[in-house]
């Protein structure tokens, strides 16, 4: 009955998608336990309207969640919206991180959680390139991923290379390039490059980039996280065009 | 017989501590499956002349890393050593990520990987006021506790009062702040404060602050994770540095 809506666990992740969607939620259900961060959030998703509150016993939440972290708490909501490729490229302040290969939920979330943070960016993602859009990664995004602007093209570099055609910065980050993010001029469309902890940005990714940068002067390879250089790399972005405003 | 060593798990974590102790570790302990990626470790562990190698059953690593995802390896490794307040005080270059009331291993692992990774800081955290240094905190750094110049006073708000008396920036991140962080000198010695995600600063952490200041112009109270909001707080310090020094 709920089988075309998104599952979605846990506090804070549930708490958001209420406040987002409200009564566009098929349904709620919390754990029976009469604990006060529960009976809140039964209070919060019948003020908001949603059309289904359940308190259940645990083991069936448990059971639904299959492994994922839920705290009591599980919601169904509207499958997330994907953005067309194309209504990327024709922004003219498009700002974009593009993963790939990164196959962590908890990395990908992360990144979702960041971009929507530090500069309400895109998120770009290959159908075969990144970790899927579980509920693991909604819980990883805090609740981030209700406001995000999600991308999937079927290929990540056929997308890089239109991108790159339609005049779009596309700044693969690179640990040995010779380039600082910071000369980089990030203030026009933009769309930055992330890859895969251990082995860094896949070779026909590389080859649609139009600039590869490394994000610090000593950067090591292994040195940074992913979700932490993609975090880096947004907040550069957002400076200069704070600046470039001004 | 190893009770005054430090239990290290997981590969990336047991490899740079191969790195950095060698013959220091007391011991590695590896899964006894023969699978390339642990007979890689096996040798590495002989070729750096660690005492004592051994293969054991996988059920017998499982019993002593008691939870924390060990991936068939574990170490006993020297102590961590702490770094006493007042050599940090008398450190002209000094750079500092302060944590107070970071509860999550991983979140406290992650910071100690950025602040190796971006800006060769030290981290600081009060004896109460953290995380407590366990395998999974080591796990969550990827090796760079190895590296990491760790500080734990007994009283985090008395050694921001200290390094305040002594001409230390401490800059306190707050997103409700006016001022922008890439607005305060950071090139001077400097310590930055990240709160916990949820109550962000505590009262007397905060009063012992010399700026309060937001990381981005937009940014909301609970839009960025803890080691995010550290790693770009040091990515910008080192830029400073970076610019002030050419």
């Amino acid at each position: 009955m709920t089988d075309d809506q998104r599952l979605i666990a846990g506090l804070q992740p549930v708490r958001e998608a209420i406040r987002v969607h409200g009564r566009r939620l098929s349904r709620v259900v919390v754990d029976g336990r009469s604990l006060p961060r529960l009976d809140a959030l039964e209070r919060f998703a019948r003020d908001q309207q949603v059309p289904v509150v359940e308190r259940r016993p645990k083991a069936e939440l448990d059971r639904i969640a299959g492994g994922t972290m839920h705290q009591g708490v599980l919601a169904w909501g509207p499958p997330l919206g994907l953005t067309a490729p194309e209504s990327l490229l024709d922004d003219p302040t498009l700002a974009a991180i593009a993963l790939d290969g990164i196959q962590d939920p908890q990395n990908f979330g992360a990144v979702i959680r960041s971009a929507v943070g530090v500069a309400s960016a895109a998120v770009v993602f290959g159908e075969h390139s990144a970790a899927p859009l579980t509920p693991a990664t909604f819980r990883a995004s805090a609740g981030a991923v209700e406001h995000a602007r999600l991308c999937r093209p079927r290929s990540l570099s056929g997308f890089l290379r239109d991108a790159a055609a339609h005049g779009v910065t596309v700044v693969g980050l690179d640990a040995q390039a010779t380039v600082s993010l910071s000369d980089v001029d990030l203030s026009g469309p933009t769309v930055v490059v992330v890859g895969n902890e251990h082995s860094g940005i896949g070779r026909g990714v590389r080859r649609a980039c139009t600039v590869l940068a490394r994000l610090i002067e000593t950067e090591r390879i292994d040195s940074l996280n992913a979700s932490v250089a993609a975090a880096i790399a947004l907040y550069e972005l957002k400076k200069q065009r704070v600046k470039s405003a001004s």
